[in-house]
């Protein structure tokens, strides 16, 4: 079985989209023309049919078990991804009076800041710019005012391959963007005041967004909001004021049934996803003068594993290899340039062994 | 295996999401887990990869050919659906000291104007809710400002099965609603604006929406406008400001491409589309005491075919044997009642036919 994955499906490291559990993609394909009773393929059933509303229902149903979710937050599932997120969060919740807060510890929270400042009045908490964004701050020691309209932080920044790794207790609502490591870990739910992903990245397809809000925050929000930007036409509608995106929903059920009922839950992908992330760690503190890892040991990222080589050549070299050994879409992002394995709740360890032999073996021809 | 295709599957005419063709359906089954040449599902692709890119080229590239677009428009593919839309056109492209101009025929034109008051200044040159939405306007002989913003119609009313059978010709940029009836003939695309489409109705599954706007206009927008709403940053970024929603661009293409090679063009479509029409209204006009056809003869949807019945029990009679028949989703939407048959593209003239010849069966039974 590994061997046919080798030769027609490779390691997929992407930053994403990203690489899905195989017993995922062959129940979409074995359903593609036909949902089980349906009559129809998932994408042609009307959103409020009764097939796809019991669709909608249970992926709802299992991301809420999954996140712990009780009766003081609102659970969405939206459009137009974590971009558009950025505006909509400082449309809603920003109170002129008092400014929202940002910390920046890597570029996704550089582009949140960017649009909350369009909107209103925001503060920037803490920014690891310096340090070219290679660690998270201590949150406890920043002076952040206990009546901010809200925090804004990023769980995990994808392109540097930071995070934090615990569940941050504030006073103003905390906002985490937790696109790139969404339920890869529990979280204390009743710690967020809104918590949002993208589902591309950790739990799904492009094109559906997760949003975990608050219910006292949504009493903000001005009635002449455009009517998509306003969180309370989503919660109104149970997620239906507009056709949703109905496939990446599916898929996003059939993702958090993975995670409940073959992985075990959350805790048993944490722990799997520390071991994963270990043993490529590992490799890079192993062979420190080749792999430079770009984070702080203690803010590495459990998602994704950055690091580069002290000249380009090297790292063509190593690019140049990886296709050939089944492992693909390890170039770091365009803006910072090295190497970036992702490593995502479906990333096996097969794959991530794989990727750490390679390395081995790579450090082996250039000692 | 086609056999069992046939048995499971039945008619659906849902009204959106609707039905796709089946040998996209069967494209997709057979590459979910592996597209050809990129060694993993489309989803997992990056959508900067040059697999997935050679898919986004590919859809746009065959939307363009078939809307026959040339050096004046824009062609984007975003998220958020026509609900998003209703609020972005304004927000870009509205003068306030030149009003919008809406012309009202129907349910969908109202959600649209009702976006468009929350931003500015909006004037209804025409609504037709005196008559219940049966009908549009000769808009040659309303008295539209030449300065407007814009014009803004809805070319196929989904709910009440009313239809504008040709391009506008007007003097303000000419802004249209085609999500219910995209790609079901050929464009006269030098008349619009702004063209926009939500896909579930008539090209694609729920979650990407096709924007083409004339390059123009472009210059309208303020830099202050929230990121995603600036049509200006997806131009710039070539629909990949964010992450597109990559599965949803593919099936797209998929369509285009069922378009172009399977039919043989929106010619080909056109006809296809009116033959199977007439099949359904020469049925509801040979019963006229049995089926009450709710819009006026010569603006008749080709698209969705409504009538009512003259009471309560004979429409639950009707619809209580579609299902054994094959026929699903034929209710008319909840806010008026009725029948509902959705005859986009993909629908088959075997399915029109078996509804016609159900509904010919069910008239001999009750006269």
């Amino acid at each position: 079985m590994a061997t046919q994955i080798a030769t027609e499906r490779a390691y997929n490291f992407s930053a994403g989209p990203a690489v899905l559990p195989v017993p995922v993609l062959e129940q979409i394909r074995d359903e593609m023309l036909c949902l089980p009773g349906a009559r129809a393929s998932v994408m042609e059933l009307s959103h409020r049919s009764k097939e796809f509303v019991a669709v909608h229902e249970d992926a709802k149903a299992r991301l809420s078990r999954l996140l712990g979710l009780g009766e003081n937050h609102e659970l969405l599932l939206l459009q137009g991804g974590s971009r558009l997120q950025f505006s909509m969060i400082p449309m809603n919740l920003l109170h002129e009076q008092k400014p929202a807060q940002y910390i920046v510890t890597g570029s996704w929270g550089k582009n949140a800041l960017a649009e909350a400042k369009k909107v209103g009045a925001v503060e920037v908490a803490y920014d690891a710019a310096e340090s070219n964004y290679n660690h998270v701050p201590d949150v406890g020691a920043l002076p952040i005012a206990a009546d901010a309209s809200y925090l804004h932080v990023t769980s995990n920044e994808t392109i540097q391959g930071v995070q934090f790794h615990d569940d941050l207790a504030v006073e103003p609502p905390l906002v985490s963007d937790v696109s790139s490591d969404f339920l890869h870990r529990p979280y204390d739910i009743e710690r967020y005041g809104l918590m949002y992903a993208c589902a591309q990245k950790n739990a799904g397809p492009a094109g559906v967004t997760v949003v975990v809000i608050r219910k006292d925050l949504l009493e903000r929000s001005d009635d002449n909001l455009p009517g998509y930007m306003n969180y309370n036409s989503h919660v109104a509608a149970d997620s239906m004021w507009n056709t949703p995106p109905t496939f990446a929903i599916y898929v996003l059920g059939l993702v958090a049934k993975w995670l409940e009922d073959t992985v075990g839950g959350l805790e048993k992908m944490h722990e799997l996803n520390q071991a994963k992330a270990k043993v490529l760690y590992d490799v890079v503190d192993a062979f420190p003068e080749l792999y430079i890892g770009h984070a702080r040991k203690e803010h590495r990222s459990l998602m994704n594993v950055t690091f580069r080589f002290s000249d380009d050549a090297i790292q063509s070299d190593f690019l140049g290899g990886t296709e050939d050994a089944g492992l693909t879409t390890l170039k770091g992002h365009r803006s910072v340039g090295g190497i970036r394995a992702s490593i995502y709740n479906a990333m096996p360890m097969e794959g991530v062994q794989a990727l750490a032999d390679y390395m081995r073996d790579f450090a082996a021809k250039h000692s």
